[in-house]
């Protein structure tokens, strides 16, 4: 580990940044100057003023997304300040180029007030063709992406919250599989009642999965107690139909899965050993999980997934937001909602044929190249089934 | 002109926006990818949490721009809106790439409220080195800058402004060493009083010209009278030092040097014959200007300059823009100032050997490579000089 941080100081600084921005024409004489800037380019600015949606053809729009955080949970550091997310941005700029040949634009907003990131936000928005939010502190990050959709007509994903969910629910639905069981019936704990656990639920739901108990440190939510969060409010409402109470050891037994997205090595052997037949376990904070994969196998888990990519069933955010935007981008899409999140889960799952499909293998690689065009198309044919597209 | 229209067109079809965005990692596997993100990228984001100024060794920050547009007055089509004006920002982004190597970002704010503006942009300047302020109608052009310069810690230029100033300084200088004039004799007209006649007015005064009258279209800007404007009121104190009255026609008599940014053919032979001997005519309005160089020329000109590529001595902003930030970034200057931008004039004009000089040869080609190279140097040096650098 001293050696990766060692190695990665000097790589960013060898890199002197993640990425560039390159011009696609050629300026070197007064002809090539007269068509790409003045007095040629008139031309394309009074056609977008006619027709606002020639934006998307004349200028680089079509292809670019903005990357935006406000360095308040940057990683798992926390706040540590705009300037200092920016690493993260860029990295994730250069992913969407590397695995999705999106134009990404990275860049950090020097506040942490929601009304002043949504309206500066808001102003830009006719610049791209859609906004990854990334690493806003919950639940500041909820209302954040609920008011930018309220006010821009183009997609707003927030990738802690809905890129995690996505790579869930595809990893489940393959372990499912496996284990021969139905989203209807199962029973789900998820550990962690942040951005990820949240939007893991809501996408579950989605998914026809019914009964689910969040909990946080202090247990499980439920209806029958009163927050002073807004957002757990929502969650005691739609989640724990069996209004149960208790800690994650206590909630815990009878569960078929457990989802963590919370804190390292708080799942036992003993808590995984109260679960029902053929456990599964996504065990994802971040770098030390919730319970190591090979010590979930040991205590009598069928599927083992993390986040690390030293274990199989790497649960990885890069397998989802690139193809997402891509297929979001390739129609013009103005939002990003349930249906193309479910599709982008299924596409991701359906990879892996019955054949394929072993207790190691319930996810795709991270840098199998048939993920991407696979997600962007069902993303794609979500978005205009549901009329999400520029009209 | 209609072949021209129709290749612009076309072209930014074809291009399908001038600038891109490219990685400068390679990802390609779990080994690069733990270290240009998670878990190694953690490491840049601490060193920069410790020490802000590192986000221009380990991020793009130090050679990226901003171009940024609110859409009222895109080249000289007025008010045609954020989205409009893309085309523009992109092929200034293009430019600063072509000529500086700097990456820009164009970005448009759906904004016309001068404080919104100020705000949004002011939000975002962590993610930049710079910001390049462009087609921002007058007076609210003034206003946005002088309040970005407050409330920001990197370089604000508003090109139709300074880039102009700049680069007619540049012209002028080498005019007056034709005809054998000195600055703090001379007799200046400037016809147009918005953002560049403002901006020209001021830079000359910093040059040691003192007789400048400014002209919009109800005649001389004189502190005899009173104005609405606040920047005319401005202009009025700090020009004109004889209080003159009257048209065009009526102050340019025993003028030296006419500079208009105004409106064509406005500028008459029989006007330019009433000027003092060896008349300088800059003619920029675009694309038609106050006078045709050619018909200066037969009046009696004896330099002229206009904003066109058809004619000798064309005045065109990129001789400026891209050198002064290449001189900014390099040296993390935390504004563009005065000097810097009279060194960056006094570079251009300093191309041209004696020997060089003539009346069809008083600025550089846009396209000599050597200007942005010694403009940078330039203001570089000056921003030391005035210790305007980051700390």
């Amino acid at each position: 580990m001293e050696n990766l941080k060692q190695k990665a100081i000097e790589a960013h600084r060898a890199w002197h940044g993640k990425i560039e921005v390159i011009s696609r024409a050629a300026i070197t004489n007064n002809d090539e100057l007269s068509i790409a800037y003045t007095p040629g380019v008139a031309q394309p600015c009074l056609a977008i003023q006619k027709d606002p949606r020639l934006s998307f053809e004349l200028t680089r729009r079509w292809n670019t997304v903005a990357v935006i955080t406000d360095g308040t949970a940057i990683l798992g550091l926390g706040d540590i300040g705009p300037e200092a997310g920016m690493p993260v941005m860029e990295g994730k700029a250069a992913l969407f180029k590397c695995f999705a040949d999106i134009d990404a634009i990275p860049l950090c907003v020097r506040s942490k007030n929601v009304d002043e990131i949504v309206k500066a936000i808001s102003l830009f928005a006719g610049s791209f063709g859609g906004i990854n939010l990334e690493d806003i502190s919950a639940p500041r990050c909820f209302e954040i992406e609920k008011k930018l959709k309220e006010v821009t007509d183009i997609p707003i994903f927030h990738d802690d919250q809905h890129g995690t969910a996505v790579v869930v629910l595809a990893g489940l639905k393959n372990a499912l599989r496996l284990v021969g069981k139905k989203e209807e019936e199962i029973a789900v704990v998820i550990s962690g009642a942040g951005s990820a656990g949240t939007a893991i639920a809501k996408l579950l739901l989605q998914a026809g999965i019914q009964d689910i108990i969040l909990c946080d440190k202090n247990g499980a939510i439920t209806s029958e107690e009163t927050y002073q969060n807004a957002a757990f409010t929502e969650l005691s409402y739609i989640t724990n139909p069996k209004r149960k109470k208790g800690t994650l050891k206590e909630v815990i037994v009878g569960a078929d899965v457990f989802i963590g997205v919370s804190a390292p090595k708080i799942l036992t052997p003993e808590m995984i050993q109260t679960m029902t037949k053929d456990p599964i376990i996504f065990a994802m904070a971040n770098p030390v999980p919730e319970i190591l994969p090979d010590e979930a196998k040991k205590a009598g888990a069928k599927v083992a997934c993390s986040g690390r990519s030293d274990y199989a069933n790497q649960i990885n955010n890069v397998l989802a937001f690139p193809g997402i935007f891509r297929g979001a981008l390739d129609v013009q899409a103005t939002d990003i909602n349930e249906e193309m999140k479910l599709a982008a889960a299924y596409a991701i799952a359906d990879l892996i044929s019955e054949e394929e499909l072993t207790e190691d293998y319930v996810i795709p690689s991270p840098f199998d190249k048939r993920v991407a065009p696979a997600i962007a198309k069902a993303v794609a044919e979500a978005a205009i089934r549901t009329g999400s597209i520029r009209k």
